[in-house]
């Protein structure tokens, strides 16, 4: 069996538009599954890496880490998953299987490093990099790989395998639960997510924004109150109010008037900074010992826990579906903040 | 009954230096304990509140939150104390012992605002502040003197009141135990206490300092290890290793490179810095799912158990006593980083 060549996007360069490009994908093994691509979230990742934003980035760069697809082929040793289901794959494909870290279900933290979905060395194929689901199939090793509930709309699902288990995966963490008042900060792919995922918690979830014209819609999504951190009143209303705060501004910000709102021992979770935060006042954590903490998407049982309970609740994301050609002008809108909460390739432009 | 003046050392106004004052203590009410005071640490918050530092002084401020003393007189509801017992008082006098946190033995966190030893309004004297233990005796609510262990040094005691509990509690409240590796930064009043708590409980300690010449110290106090920060090879050889990280750095300072010495799910606790810390970076956190959290001074119940435990494995403060003429010397020597590791005034010498 040898390796084949399939249909992609990506960038071969930093300053590039992302364009058509061939690429590999290998021959199943015993233990993989082979997934036609159908859907592709795009997340905010896939600028970054695409545009070499973080550094690290090797090109050509096939982003893309919200893959729904169906299987079509699957290894000899694979029993979990079979031809014909509705599958999805997330931001891993690979891990050591073996440290502590992925025996406690955090391949995330794999300490010899987990194996992303694009721009990672291929665990499979020599001195080759991984290509992300910008492309009409990939082969996954069947651990990597998640089943989804037929019930829900398979393009809004696939979303959840980045922002969906980056929001969830905190809350449950941090134990959120019925009663609970849980502050969302922004309202974005991520901030719609958690202001979902809070409300069938059963929180009181209160969407916090620095936009007030977001109101509507977060209530639309689950928000039982909205505030405006700009508004002095309605900060000064909700301070020391907050069992838990999920922020996910997505760029260095101001941190103590969010820590304001805390209740004593009570816990902010920042997902989306990855830059340096703007300095904070150690008083807003020692009065009140309170907490900052972080949390980066989420282990594989968690994920497909997440997914479960999406079934069940019938939870996905609200999304705008694009067609493959026109992924430069999602990046460009993406970064304007102009999408109403993810947008989704339909993958069968690329085919 | 009237209240009576005593002898107290004091500022009277945010650039002078302390000196001889008299003040007035309240009669014994049927609740209270009536302290001949023996000794008192001397705290930087001493110097930052008799400066003005933290703003909100009212003068005269009469410091100290660290007494040590013999019970002289009792109320005629105390039944927890009697004369001649050997008592504490720490840095709070009063709270609400109502509220959700006096309910939860976090008086320091009272709803309504705990009364503090010193420069706090006067729960049972209209119109007047709270003066410390700078001072020959001090009344004080049953609930809020602590019972000191005979077996202990009494002037080494007095340090535990604050220094003692501001350490115990983070301690104690992240549950840190045998086996853990504790890292303890800074090397003063706080970090002292830090060293031998974290040892007592039975972790693997680290100091991690900035000056390797305190080494040596740190080894006498019960650290197993010394690290020193400036050390590129001592920071990546402890890197990603440490349960628990206790931060005593009494200013701002960068926190991106302690962050990296924690595990996953690890937690750095800060009781130094009451001030902006510096920016850190989001990734240092979001990696690994780390946490930041505050802590201060603790509960009337947690810091009797920090008590009892130093009665049990004979624990005190490392100090040199000094009498209360010495008082803006020792200011002076605090604040140039000159005491190993608290000074405590002997209270015969105002007396």
């Amino acid at each position: 069996m040898s390796n084949t060549i399939i249909k992609a996007y990506g960038a071969t360069a930093a300053t590039e538009d992302l364009k058509p490009l061939d690429i590999q994908r290998r021959a199943v093994g015993t233990t993989d599954v082979k997934i036609d691509i159908r859907y592709c979230g795009v997340c905010h990742s896939d600028i970054h890496t695409a545009r070499n934003d973080w550094k690290g980035s090797t090109y050509p760069v096939v982003p893309g880490h919200e893959i729904i697809g169906r299987v079509v082929e699957v290894g000899t040793d694979v029993q979990s998953h079979k031809v014909g289901d509705l599958v999805g794959v997330g931001c891993m494909v690979d891990s050591c299987e073996t440290c502590a870290s992925c025996e406690q279900d955090l391949e995330q933290f794999c300490e010899k490093g987990a194996t992303f979905t694009y721009n990672s060395p291929d665990a499979h194929i020599e001195g080759a990099q991984t290509y992300g689901g910008y492309s009409t199939a990939v082969v996954v090793d069947k651990k990597f790989v998640l089943r989804i509930p037929e019930n829900l709309d398979a393009a809004a699902a696939a979303p959840l395998l980045c922002a969906g288990v980056t929001t969830w995966s905190p809350l449950t963490h941090w134990k959120v639960k019925k009663g609970d008042k849980v502050g969302v900060i922004g309202l974005g792919g991520l901030g719609h997510m958690g202001v979902k995922f809070a409300n069938a918690l059963g929180a009181h979830v209160v969407m916090i924004t620095t936009s007030p014209e977001k109101g509507k819609d977060a209530k639309r999504l689950g928000a039982h109150e909205v505030m405006v951190s700009k508004d002095q009143n309605d900060m000064k209303k909700h301070q020391g109010s907050f069992d838990f705060i999920l922020n996910t501004i997505p760029v260095g910000h101001e941190m103590d008037p969010y820590l304001g709102l805390l209740k004593i021992d009570a816990t902010m979770v920042l997902v989306g900074a990855v830059e340096p935060l703007k300095p904070f006042h150690g008083g807003s954590v020692i009065m009140g010992r309170k907490r900052i903490a972080g949390s980066l998407i989420g282990g594989i049982k968690e994920t497909q826990e997440m997914l479960d309970f999406c079934g069940k609740h019938n939870i996905t994301s609200d999304i705008e579906l694009i067609a493959m050609q026109d992924i430069n002008t999602a990046f460009e809108r993406i970064t304007s903040n102009d999408v109403k909460y993810r947008f989704v390739i339909d993958m069968k432009s690329l085919k």
